[in-house]
């Protein structure tokens, strides 16, 4: 962390909190945990892999959310797929490959805390 | 990361989203980080490491919150120094130590995001 304080705006400039950002947010590290898994996916796939909803609106939205989130920052890299019906494919980047240990690093106390409250 | 969802409550079940939360907030690395590098502190040591901020009511309010909140997680713990007046030092844990390295390794990642995007 350097002394750079979170400005007001969307854009972190502390290097944690921008880690932090991409990390944010409601099943991103489930749709990044697939990333890391398979590399690629379309959103079919996706969306099958997610756990089950009862609300399969919501459950859309928040993917969406989630694809546009990592896609923003640059983990994954959204790809036309020739032909059609229009498809798209989504692609972990060599930046989002390198969230793999950092991930890790983050269950793993993530564990430790749990247990040490259980 | 395992398949628990995060649930509607303030508890999450992803050990994740449990770091997360532990690292999330306004100055939380900026506090965190002056922890591990001198492992206890007075919160009137705390104030005068922190950036100088023209609003010293906000500076107290939000420094008040993540120390109560890293002691929540079992990050810090408070204690009483005896004697007059009443004094309280924070401490690292071990737990806290423990995020050392996961905080190094977004701190490293959310530089590189910085890089590629600049």
């Amino acid at each position: 962390m350097d002394d750079a304080l979170v400005p007001p705006g969307d854009e972190p400039r502390c290097p944690v909190d921008i880690t932090l950002a991409a990390l944010g947010g409601r099943w991103t590290p489930l749709v990044l945990r697939d990333f890391l898994r398979r590399d690629r996916a379309t959103y079919t796939e996706l969306s099958a892999a997610l756990p089950a909803l009862s609300d399969k609106v919501l459950s859309d939205k928040v993917l969406s959310d989630r694809l546009a989130q990592l896609t923003r920052v640059g983990v994954i890299e959204r790809h036309r797929i020739p032909g059609w019906p229009p498809r798209v494919r989504y692609e972990l980047t060599g930046l989002g490959r390198a969230l793999e240990p950092v991930v890790r690093g983050m269950w793993e106390w993530g564990t430790a805390r749990r247990d040490a409250s259980a």
